[in-house]
């Protein structure tokens, strides 16, 4: 395990499910997350990868949706995805001007990958999804690279790092640090244990507004920090991962209570945020092409409608306490143009006397 | 068999594909068809309700989508039909100022229905699609009723009649009598064979662009008629039934292909024009509320996405064979204020000499 | 004013901004609401009416929106209200199993009323919403009338009940006593000051996850009351109107921040409950069917996009001020087979202890 | 004027519209059209960019909106293209694995551009969409580079070039080779003279499915070639221009009707092949950020909805128009794998004694 802190090593516990075993997105089996960061004065960036599978996904396909709250974002893949109600590629996490080159170099590596694998692609839906870190990074110079994108798919791990590291690095969330951050929600169903996992990169809000577990934690700090008002220009990217067995129709209602989590933390889903919703679940392994007619109809495993709202509430508990991590394991970053978020760390003093009442 | 003479009688043969045994939407085993027309000096209306199943559709229901080409249109049930991808009502089409007096007897019949097998309905998710006879029934005396309906449920079969009957009595279609038209499609995948069905309420279009099989017969027939251009007020229902087991995302794609049948017959989607297609599989009963958790999980019966491309082409062909049968069958219709519709058939000698060359 | 206690005045603010004189969706100028209620032994149900405007809103449309959150709902109108961006009838509020009559009977009120002032209607858009009050109301029965309607039509005002009443009548909320609820916010933009208004007929949630301004104050509730969960099979409809000249589009974009409020005062979006948002903008008179060619563009008034944010903020607040003022003043009622709601009220003494800390 | 002969150069008219000056995409004031093309025995790829405006578009945005009837498709930019109704940035069609590096390159050119005029952009989104050319290109060595778009960019002019070119060098369309067309309609109204023109990138469909003016010629061009049938695995990009003032709702309006136009040539939009529509208006100039509050309401002009059918049948007339011509223009191409697509133009001898029945 990391040696990070995170929220509910202060006590707060969000919603009443119990996480999983790292109470990460790699609770769901065969998920794993690797950063490629750029740290300098001026740039704090990078790319954070989501490998949703120990099998190549392009040849061994899952179910997917998507579900955008507010548009303003430039993430690639979702028209595809939920048309065919697939994931075919690994998801990438950046920064608003890095999406093109980040899908060139996905592409390459995917590719590269299957064509080792005795398969040439001729057609490729790759998913990048991007927030703006324009305030602590020097954006326009768009220095991630191919090589940062095939660093963070080489150190994909189970355990990863939240806070400001890879896509995170440079991210804001509430005018406070933000960055990657992660939960997991468990739960029995029909005798099998079923997992949801969440990851966001979050970067979205005013500090007034965060709220945490329903207390207004964010006018109280800012009483100290005495932050101006800014415009909500930041987006938020939540990936949610599930092993229960769903159709793409149903993991789009299971998006759309991401927004609840979301909500909670005091986001009003500002104009300029891009907000958008990724799930797809490892239950049912899609069928490759058919070769002949034999096989053309298959059983894909769902859950009985009525069963949903264990699901729902599991993604809206997993995706307000993923954002939480995300700013609570974030340190103070000082960076392009001097400019400073401040980590929610630092206000660990409020957040107990809060807590403690 | 109806002895009505239908397009393909006439020696017109709509794609590449087989009809079904009737060439109806009924060719899916279970589904049938009912009228009840409405025909004096000032009313041309009616009822037409799809029934898509021998069981009781609340209590078995099944997969279903629909799509919304244009919709200037007052249909009921999508929203929740979308949301669940199920049906769970049978479906009536009336005229547009009608439908909240079908919906409501529509929900009487099913709460009695279903109240006889033992249950009783607290909520119940309706579909009632409309097209507007304006030009040929006084539309606004509404003089629709829950009788009508029942009537329409009582004598639904297999062997339907089409043309200016049911909801279609008062249809118009480019400029001609329009109505109930129906169609259908088999082929063989994996070694079954599949079939799917269509049904149109036709009431759209201008004469000048009315085209069979490619041949702009519309024009040559406005040579005769002298018509003027009139507002494309019009809309058109379409109902897609099939045996292959397939998805609700499976069956919004298949939906939007109705769009090319529709297009193929001379349709701009006017801006006045509803366009409205709902579609329903017969290949899995859906799971009633689940008692335990127990069984919480099944298996759906879904098509390989690479074979959908045949269904995609059998639904074009079927909704373009379907609108011609509802022209076809159509007989010449005087209505509300003196207006005359021509039927089609009047046009024979001009179809035959196109067809000859 | 009506001498309904409401949450303000228990001193509880939700949000930043300065309610509306009446704080009621009345505030925005020629909105009225009128009620008619069914209250016996077994039926407590009704109908409530959103009147847009003083005017025949069918001959002087207005801008509209709608957004669907959970699609678990028969609400009827909206496929053509967002594809024409156009409301053109009063919005009606009842029960699930009555829509079709109450749509019936607004179609006829319409057709009646537009007839007099000289125009006959052949095509209307009725817009009816629902939620499911089968808790207390003997719902299967269909009581709510033709009259039902036109007395709520009759009666609409500015200064209109709240609590259980017209369509809130049998309503729960939270597994308490839901219903009709209204709220409003004001803010000054380029000089001028504008309005957003919110009702909503609440009827959704379970008693543990009921939050007050970040407060969990339904754990505490059901220390007393020792509910059972309930499965969320309830339905909430919101009504955003505002004064503010904006796009359909734009109106789409705040149609989606009503979910905030909605999110805060507890609700998961269950699977059962249909959550609709259905918004107008009284800013521009639609101009009527184009005569001739001289007047066919026109300029629409609207918002510059970066200013949307104001009123994003200001619907998500009256949203939830509305939901709460639907609970708080919704009386206790016992109903069909015996069934109990209690009132929010009753538990202001928990609220006050809360909010005194 | 190009010297390529076109469609209508034979003789063949599609539908009633005049065309305007050019008959392209171009007739609409201000747009430009420019190509990179790589032709090499292995490389038939390329770039073709449509500028839709003389001064820098991120400055000075139009309204836009786009529709995707298939989304099998990888085109970036459309979800906030739709969120915000604005386009702001020129759009590049490539190749389907060049998406990135092309998206990439756009992003460093607007970057540059907008500097230079005194602005530094943190957040821009680019529109490039993509056909899959890898039946006559060696499309996974992803030849097209950041000079290639630069090119394109560079030679944009309104009299630009159609068939094998650009984006369109190696696609194919109905299994004859596609490519790059465009065909324009004006008319009046209120006394002005409006224009709708389309661009397509062409690549998908079957040649016995392939129809020109209702005449069904693939068959008959199949009974020389002696083609199998191929999966429908290609797509069509549909850029619709217009200086008629619509509203983004009302440009997703005529986006659909492009897909008339399509389904006459042939298409039953296959499984593998993504149908996208993007349109823009030049006929506003959206306002930049606002500084204070005092302009923060303005008028844009918008069509009254009942005229809107003119456009519909332009926007159709067009569509079908300019597929034509990608393929009459586009010469016989031998590529990769020494895989051949024969030109349209070598079967006019078939067309011609079609057309002179």
């Amino acid at each position: 395990m990391t040696d990070q802190l995170r929220i509910r090593d202060y006590g707060i516990k969000i919603g009443e499910f119990k996480p999983g075993e790292l109470n990460k997105i790699s609770d769901v089996e065969g998920v794993t997350v690797g950063h490629a960061t750029l740290d300098t004065d001026i740039y704090k960036t990078g790319v954070t990868v989501i490998n949703p599978s120990e099998n190549n996904i392009f040849l061994h396909k899952y179910v997917a949706a998507s579900h955008v709250l507010n548009g303003f974002g430039k993430t690639t893949g979702l028209i595809q995805l939920n048309e065919l109600g697939q994931l075919e590629s690994l998801i990438a996490l950046t920064n608003t001007l890095n999406v093109g080159k980040v899908q060139d170099a996905l592409v390459e590596y995917m590719l590269e990958k299957t064509r080792k694998e005795g398969v040439e692609i001729t057609s490729l839906n790759t998913v990048v999804a991007e927030c703006n870190d324009s305030y602590l990074n020097k954006i326009a110079d768009r220095p991630v690279s191919r090589k940062d994108l095939l660093n963070a798919i080489d150190n994909a791990s189970k355990d990863f790092q939240e806070g400001d590291i890879g896509g995170g690095k440079g991210m804001s969330c509430h005018q406070l640090k933000g960055g990657i951050g992660s939960a997991s929600r468990v739960f029995d169903l029909a005798g099998h244990q079923y997992t949801v996992g969440v990851l966001v990169q979050s970067n979205y809000g005013q500090l007034k507004d965060l709220s945490i577990n329903g207390k207004k934690i964010g006018i109280q700090i800012n009483q100290d920090l005495q932050l101006n008002n800014e415009e909500d220009k930041g987006s938020i990217i939540i990936i949610v991962a599930t092993d229960l067995p769903v159709s793409s129709r149903q993991l789009q209602r299971i998006c759309k209570r991401a927004g609840i989590g979301l909500a909670r933390t005091g986001s009003y889903m500002g104009h300029g945020s891009g907000e958008v919703i990724i799930a797809f679940s490892t239950a049912n392994l899609l069928p490759g092409p058919s070769k002949n007619d034999d096989n053309c109809v298959f059983a894909l495993k769902v859950l009985q409608e009525d069963k949903i709202d264990l699901v729902f509430r599991a993604t809206a508990e997993a995706t307000e306490e993923a954002i939480l991590n995300s700013m609570i394991t974030a340190r103070e970053v000082i960076g392009y143009k001097e400019r400073k978020r401040n980590s929610l760390k630092s206000y660990l003093h409020l957040l107990r006397k809060e807590f403690d009442d």
